[in-house]
């Protein structure tokens, strides 16, 4: 058995959560996770905000069509890739994909539930004055934490042979 | 022991390899995983080219500063987001970069080792050209990946507190 292989297939995005918090030393490993994924030149531009505090997290609540969701969670992870420490748009912002995807992985590995919500990017200048952060500061993406509800998503994918354009 | 975490955190970009070949099974096992990552709308743009046919393979060793790494593996997969399946550029390269992470975990939870090749996106045109591919391809990047001859890479990371700006 690849607990790897496991994880990457029977991770969903988790939108329903209990009310139970989720431990700030969980928070801070997937964060560590997120981290850990490849950026070109190392350059490491990602930025994290946590937020576990209600009336803060309430706010987000009109951004985005999928406020139930930030209601449910215990935690909010915006995560950020800072202007000031990018060198190329297209790769800055796979790396962004590359640790949000390491992020979900974290927090599926330890019994966790999380969704990365990306229409609340078009809310992304209320998120960053919600936060108090600067300009440089652009929001990729905004993870919704807890511990699942239910894991009784279903999901698909293509089959490789409509994913394989070429092969010798 | 979380298996998953230990992958996230001992991978590395392995840029030495053996000559022995890498099975089929294999590559395509990280395929599926690669297609597995999460995407907007699960819209799936990511398309793969795998190259282990060693003339075509030589063809690419000039179109990057890094063609050393390239004669050395066993096979390439360059990835494409089809332009005709994207929804949203930055939200769609965000998904490439989780698709290639994905990869990655799974090349090291394999055995196997892979490195992420961005400089060669200056040669994005002629990528495609060599394997035939239209236009609404977009290379993301070129995979390489083999079997390790070295696994003694060191990688560092910032401090959690130069990363996290935000906490409540």
């Amino acid at each position: 058995m690849n607990t790897v292989l496991d994880a990457i297939y029977t991770r969903r995005s988790i939108r329903h959560f209990t009310d139970e918090p989720v431990n700030q030393a969980l928070i801070d490993e997937i964060l560590w996770a997120g981290s850990w994924a490849p950026s070109g030149l190392n350059n490491q531009p990602w930025r994290f905000a946590v937020i576990t505090d209600r009336d803060l997290k309430d706010k987000f609540v009109p951004l985005t069509r999928y406020g139930k969701v930030i209601e449910a969670a215990a935690c909010l992870i915006p995560v950020f890739l800072d202007r000031q420490a990018m060198y190329n748009d297209v790769k800055d912002h796979q790396a962004a994909g590359a640790c949000i995807q390491n992020m979900l992985l974290a927090a599926h590995s330890l019994g966790l539930g999380a969704v990365w919500l990306g229409e609340i990017l078009k809310s992304a200048d209320q998120v960053r004055k919600l936060l108090g952060l600067p300009e440089n500061m652009e929001l990729m993406a905004v993870l919704a934490l807890g511990h699942p509800a239910r894991r009784d998503q279903k999901s698909s994918r293509k089959d490789l042979e409509e994913l394989v354009i070429f092969r010798r």
